[in-house]
């Protein structure tokens, strides 16, 4: 039973690091999801995102959030291959699942990256028990408003066993951390 | 129609800076309440705990949340009082509602930080818009945990009018933020 | 035996914390001196000028480099007074000398500011092994700056026993860190 | 005419990146030379070391001071060639000069980092205007001991035209920053 609303198509992983990793999100449905997607040599990921990434996988109680990267390569193809990838991820001791976005036939961007229209790296998903997309951020977000947008999601009511879909869920965030009255960034 | 299960007693405000301030919690009813306890002359304080108040303060639909500060001194009272604190409040740009807690007849500890039995500064307390304390927090509290807190509170539902009282909530956190998986500090 | 060229009067020291502190520029020479003006309630100074004097102090041979503090009230007297002072110091463990720039018995500006014409806090002065003023700097210099200048005159030749007053030296810095190639701030 | 103290070999560079470099140390007599050693996979090199050597060729006069890399690759080869090289310089906006260690035919270690016997990256390697090594550093430096060495340095009298070899130079640092008094790090 699929979310109608849910417009996102399934990614397109060619393969998983630091384990198996789920094959679709619906494997994490009753878990929040927060995926990373970034790129191994964009600064902004590595200095700010991936930290922050690392930092809640270890925060988080695993069987409620499920942290995740997806490495979404649109430059620089040659040299971001998967072999460099782990030797990244092992120098950044980054120990969540991380998938590798497949390369499309023609063209820079990767499929996930181009089905979803990701405007570029890094840019932060949340995903809420039901699996619909609740929060896109491109660029980073800081811890403040994304823990808040975390807050909100972790609280609210779990999908009943056997209930048909609960209507789409409002997004949660910018909404409390940006309005009129501020904004984290 | 005041909460049972509240056991914190009334704070004790000799005067309010950055405006007149809300008399009891019970004025803010139906907002999220954040309380930062502090010293002026404490430098987790000075480099942490105000500079996150004052962004809660910035970013937060004031309607929905509330941020205060309390003056809560126990040492060098004789260089921290009323107008010392009016400098270093207009030096350092504060301008949410700093209370300053009311000085014991005898003894070190004001009143509120007596009261309420609490460790030192910085504290964090965190109230639900039923009034309820929800999170207490000795030294600072990241914005990740922090954040997770106050978003979970945030969609809670909200009293209903006319109703009794809920049921004692829940703490918010670090339940979430700080459990067997780790912990933000 | 007076440098004709040093313009800077003796400082009006009211008294030292930490230690009765040297009554003259006169006795420390031999010494390099680095001086740090500030304020217990400038936000610039407590964050990043005051840090860095304290790490100086930890790092530099004392018998070669003498660091020391001059607190310059020139607003909110009442509150920042010499017990505040001592409140401040014991809170932020200070622990290099620091003395009192003396008040004017008429005026917001201390004696000793008034009589250097400094423009605020934080301030930074150095001083060679002669007692010549080589360095003044209004607002935070920068770890990388501040190094290069000392490293500059840690090796200049010592002064001869017995000679007379050499040149007056060419300042140090900003010539080194700050040019047309770029400035560290 | 070479210096007979000079113990260091001439460095082996496959090639330079921001444009030519210099084939050997002593074109750059007359100039002191601060040589940063990393891996562009070294989270300490990324993070601190990069940056700051940046910052110096930024900031210090260029006749004055040549700032300069050396990509000392010895683990991960397969991914850390020139081509990646070339896209991590590129992101990371790295301006100076950077010279690719020659891979030796055998073993791990690139050609120059084994006959330097440097021990891992970063290391930060500082030249006199003779050509004479006077520090060398494995992991980050901070600053201000590093401003305070290349202060030193700068000042140092310069070499007559036509003089015979000046005696070896003592090491500028970490004497003066880390001795018995404390230490940078």
């Amino acid at each position: 039973m699929e979310e109608q609303h849910d417009a996102l198509p399934a990614w397109q992983v060619e393969r998983w690091l630091n384990g198996p990793g789920p094959a679709t999100l619906d494997e994490l449905r009753g878990r929040l999801v927060v995926l990373h997607t970034f790129q191994m040599l964009c600064p902004a990921c590595v200095q700010h995102a991936l930290p922050q990434a690392q930092r809640l996988h270890r925060m988080l109680p695993r069987e409620q959030v499920a942290v995740l990267g997806l490495h979404t390569v649109f430059e620089h193809h040659a040299v971001m291959g998967a072999a460099a990838l782990e030797a990244f991820v092992h120098e950044y001791r980054l120990t969540f699942p991380i998938g590798i976005d497949r390369a499309a036939p023609v063209g820079e961007l990767p499929l996930t990256m181009a089905a979803w229209g990701l405007q570029g790296t890094p840019s932060l998903l949340l995903f809420d028990r039901l699996g619909r997309l609740r929060l896109q951020h491109f660029g980073h977000l800081e811890d403040l408003p994304l823990g808040l947008a975390l807050g909100q999601l972790l609280v609210e009511p779990q999908p009943l066993a056997g209930a048909t879909a609960a209507p789409a869920g409002a997004p949660v965030a910018p909404p409390a951390a940006c309005d009129d009255h501020g904004c984290a960034r």
